[in-house]
């Protein structure tokens, strides 16, 4: 839009107000100044409630993710980039190559435009990274302590090839499971950072978009049977659900795990198991045996999957368990995820 | 999800907790129990993070909504079905046909599950009664006194057939403006439950689908410019924008506009204007002057448009001028909403 204001939008010292979610002249100038400036691409410049994309001429995908992590901006990330790559790592589980984001905000009253404008940059910026165009958004402000800064809700649509076809209902047993990095690095770089721990060597969030790494798995490996970002609760909790849809049981390899030092130490440290936290830039998958080698080979030749291993197998197993061959010799079983270990954490 | 709980969950008396938004047993509860058994289509029985859809073969349309209604309850509707009707209605402003939705729920802890299932039912009924299915979504659960009971934000997807081309730019002087009926339901029925005023006849949301209506419209005149639902700002911000998008003013005759005597009477009372008042029922359409004949008709033969007009024109206004020709033979101008009226209507 190209409305001329009296002043521009503040973004150094000025708060959001109700009237920036008001449907007028306030919410205009913080679409066009802030949202429409930093996104800038031809569907959302037209300014209409809609935009209109040219035909897919594949299967689509869609996949939604409300982001409410807390504190907002956390070491190795912020709520803005997070906000894409959750949203295109949901896409990009399913085969598909994600295309365009929505992003709904919700604001609470006094929430500084300087923090706002932080995080609309970095979710340019990550948006820019992945190859995705934000093409269309709305803008809710909420009174002050009926929210907490900003939530944002991003939807993605992409493509899925003909062909592909991976679900997790699709695990067999003898399959190999792969997992491409370290576990753990988000939530404990989300918690030390809100609960002010100083551990010796600062943990970063792994936060990244993983569709060029998981098309690389996919060309590796035509019949893979699935792919799963293990966010909230972690690998074991991913792995109980992957489990349960395909009704097999898995064994997994403790030693084979890959956690930072420290992780491992803050985890023990918190008395928190690295196999239940939350994750932002791994996946976990799942393929036939014959397979496997290729598919580990090009999960380790991308610079996002250097670390991958093959963590374990899938087995026949009528109770469905995930079970862990603990480095004593020993075994454990990995339960789902029960109470609430670590909230808002995406 | 065929997972067996030892209990399943409280729908009567039970109350959302942290553990609902964990990623664990409990959250898959609530989507199996609750989301999945409602909103019962296959993709979202998948179970996947993401739901894999066939080729659209047209032009897409991604339209997106936050909802932050209070109350949760109005009369005439709900924040469930709201937030389908919004997002089906901006993909119908656009000329698209909307099939899929997806669904982020924004908890706060200790919502009644009652509320969240009747809220969850209406949705429901409000999508099939539409003819989308929602299929996919996201849940997070943040602390008491972070959230208000529940907020929703609603992508939605649709085509769009060849040759439909409406934009906000496409108004020219000459062209009549169209009002599909009574403004201002919406906005005084939330208004009146809110404050707990009692007017002598209740007020009821106009909060519909409007998509059979704008194909109607859309057949009747296929030299359409644009389609708009006047919701945040209402009507006077709504016809702002485009004429701002469009270059043009515009003129409205004060007695063509629909509006309901209970609803002009609240107005009056509490000192608004039903021309600034949301509405989430109606539309607003510019077309050539020589459809406009045609396209009242057809309005006006959907049980949706029965009380269409024909409220304006379109002019040439260097600029950019709303003017309203009053009931008393003078002129006034509707400018841009500048404050904020009513908060937190949609």
């Amino acid at each position: 839009m190209s409305k001329s204001y009296t002043r521009p939008l503040d973004l150094k010292h000025g708060l959001v107000n109700l009237t920036h979610g008001s449907g007028g002249r306030a919410m205009a100038q913080l679409v066009s100044e802030l949202f429409a400036a930093e996104f800038a691409n031809d569907w959302l410049a037209q300014g209409n409630d809609q935009a209109i994309l040219p035909p897919p001429g594949a299967r689509i995908a869609i996949a939604t993710d409300s982001h409410v992590i807390s504190p907002l901006f956390f070491p190795g990330g912020d709520i803005g980039s997070l906000a894409v790559h959750g949203t295109v790592n949901d896409l990009a589980m399913g085969g598909a190559t994600p295309l365009y984001l929505s992003a709904g905000f919700i604001l609470e009253e006094g929430l500084p435009l300087a923090d706002l404008a932080r995080i609309v940059r970095s979710m340019a910026a990550a948006a820019r990274a992945a190859g995705v165009a934000i093409v269309t958004g709305d803008t809710k402000v909420v009174e002050r302590g009926k929210g907490d800064g900003v939530f944002i809700s991003t939807t993605g649509v992409g493509v899925v090839a003909d062909g592909v076809k991976l679900s997790g209902d699709q695990a067999r047993p003898g399959d190999v499971i792969l997992l491409s990095g370290t576990l753990g690095d988000h939530g404990m770089a989300v918690m030390s950072q809100r609960e002010g721990l100083g551990f010796a060597s600062p943990i970063l969030s792994d936060s990244a978009a993983l569709h060029t790494l998981a098309a690389d798995l996919l060309a590796a490996s035509p019949g893979l049977r699935l792919m799963r970002d293990p966010t909230r609760g972690g690998l074991a909790t991913t792995l109980n659900e992957i489990a349960q849809q395909s009704g097999v049981g898995m064994r997994l390899q403790e030693s084979a795990i890959p956690v930072q030092a420290s992780v491992r130490a803050a985890c023990e440290f918190l008395g928190l198991d690295p196999l239940y936290i939350a994750n932002e830039g791994k996946l976990v998958a799942i393929c036939p045996a014959e397979q496997a080698a290729a598919a580990l080979a090009a999960l380790q030749a991308h610079p996002l999957g250097q670390q991958a291993a093959i963590i374990g197998e899938v087995v026949a197993d009528a109770h469905q368990f995930v079970r862990v061959a603990t480095d004593f010799g020993g075994e454990r079983l990995l339960d789902w995820l029960s109470g609430e270990m670590l909230p808002r954490i995406c």
